[in-house]
């Protein structure tokens, strides 16, 4: 254990558990009673509760050599928000319940509650609960949201329909070219001290890897410009298995075009230095938490004025299948390629 | 891989999810959609929510050489329930993520699933939600319960006041023997094949370890009998340990009495045959979910007529500590040794 570093073991857990939260202040009139009972106590009167859950483990979802602490604790708390918005909802309050092995200090601890401290206050979340315990073998991050929706107005996958127009927010695959840079990174410095990876003109990929962002704006965007879609969800696995889902849920089939697909020259750049198809890595990458969502077509205009939000395609009947239109005009069969723990 | 057990890879994340979730049926009027979108969505109209969560990790919490995965699965669901029990609330939704490494089959996490889905019939609770994902190592499971509870009928750790009377549920130190009894079995049979471990006259110590129960029906009882405890916990790490937190938060002392704390003959048995200070298992055993809680002095005569509940002592001013007075009349500090992870 090198200086200034705490084993954990000396405050035991409630001591842990009370250094991690004596900071925070509950911020949202729908968390009553926050960390410190055997339960915390939402209101949320009228509204509707949403809740969703993530277990992020290290070795499968995150790798420690080039993800900082920091930066795990914020994108483990966004892409649980990220699952609020995709309902059309506002995430409200967190539990967060960590595994710690004993390669851990209690600095390190901090430094992944910052993260997360930080996500709350960006999104306007409270954390309100959680658990610790020592875990064998490395890190076990475990969040839990709970958001407020409106009667009426939540957004399922189900819900799309025959000539919905198919939209997406922001770009895709950046996230993924990002994994691929940093993995290229790590193998190139096995071994090597010191080793200092150059990373210029490549900082856009890397955030999105590092530190993804839920999309709180377009969802504030929709909401004022009285668009509410018939059907959404967050992009976490990859577009195609997004997209296959709405599809099998809602019972129709679709055509997206390839020459509509949003993605950033950084992301093309890296495709093109590691030989690697672009429009695969935009399809199948994951991991963009941008928001795919379908709309009625007479909603076309507003939404072409609309910065952010691109339209990919259309819902066709089942008929048709899932499928993409490249540039030269040939169908692919879209198929779910996404990323599969169990395989890896 | 055995006959007749299926690898998880072959089914991936989504064909496992739906695998266990297919025979979930919703049951609370409050569960509006279970599994299968990017949130779960719920509707408490005017109640309270109460939300609770726990990390159980394989070779921290619990060891499969000697644990069922039916009853963990069980365990695991009620020991979150009892959480909410303890604020006086009703759990009405739980979401289940867990991490599974490869030498589990899809049949064992169908056991793992049979439990829990056992534990939500028999306490009225619907499975809405979860995450799955493949683990380095061992099994990881993060359960998260929602429940409700009435406006100005939450009870809080905080609310002791002087004078109140100190009470237990059931009996305590059962579970911790249950515990030392299979260790013992554990150490017996390593090495040899068909051990047939003698369990006969030690089925409730070990029932109140493998398959513990959350105390719904003192809650219901306190709420016909009119009696709202003033404070309450479950007892999950230890009865001092639990009275210490309530004692401290509440800003008061306490006086609890050696010969008033219900201890079942199994248990007696038990810690006798290994040489065990049965007071100390009592105290410091943890795992058996019982209610610890605080009522008014005028609540006396209710409570003495109340099956299954004891008055162990009473809440006294800060100033005069939180002590056990044995049978020989010696006054003896509390402390906290119940369970802590972090040591082990």
């Amino acid at each position: 254990m090198s200086e200034n570093q705490t084993e954990i073991a000396t405050l035991g857990e409630f001591g842990l558990i009370k250094k991690l939260t004596e900071s925070v202040k509950l911020k949202n009139a729908s968390s009553l009673k926050g960390v410190g009972d055997d339960a915390a106590v939402l209101d949320y009167q009228d509204k509707l509760q949403l809740v969703t859950t993530d277990l992020l483990l290290e070795g499968i979802h995150f790798d420690l050599t080039y993800v900082p602490l920091k930066h795990l604790g914020y994108k483990a708390a966004v892409v649980n928000f990220s699952d609020i918005y995709a309902m059309n909802g506002t995430p409200k309050q967190i539990t967060v319940s960590i595994g710690v092995s004993k390669r851990f200090t209690v600095e390190h601890i901090q430094q992944l509650y910052e993260g997360i401290n930080l996500a709350c206050e960006v999104y306007g979340v409270d954390l309100v609960g959680g658990d610790t315990s020592a875990s064998i073998t490395g890190l076990i991050i475990s969040i839990t949201c709970i958001g407020e929706g409106e009667k009426g107005k939540i957004v399922y996958r189900d819900g799309a329909k025959e000539n919905d127009l198919i939209c997406v927010s922001g770009d895709l695959g950046a996230a993924y070219m990002g994994l691929q840079l940093l993995e290229r990174e790590r193998v190139a410095s096995a071994g090597m001290k010191d080793f200092n990876p150059d990373f210029s003109g490549k900082e856009y990929i890397l955030e999105r890897q590092l530190k993804p962002e839920a999309r709180k704006d377009i969802i504030e965007i929709l909401a004022k410009k009285g668009i509410l879609p018939t059907a959404m969800m967050d992009i976490s696995d990859g577009l195609s298995s997004e997209l296959l889902h709405i599809c099998t849920q809602s019972h129709t089939g679709c055509r997206i075009y390839e020459e509509r697909i949003p993605i950033d020259y950084q992301t093309a750049v890296m495709a093109s230095e590691l030989n690697m198809n672009l429009v695969t890595a935009a399809l199948n990458g994951g991991e963009d938490y941008e928001l795919l969502f379908t709309v009625p077509l007479e909603m076309h205009e507003k939404l072409q004025e609309t910065d952010g939000i691109r339209i990919i395609g259309h819902i066709t009947k089942p008929e048709l299948g899932c499928a993409l239109i490249t540039r030269d005009g040939t169908e692919m069969e879209l198929r779910a390629q996404g990323w599969n723990a169990f395989n890896n």
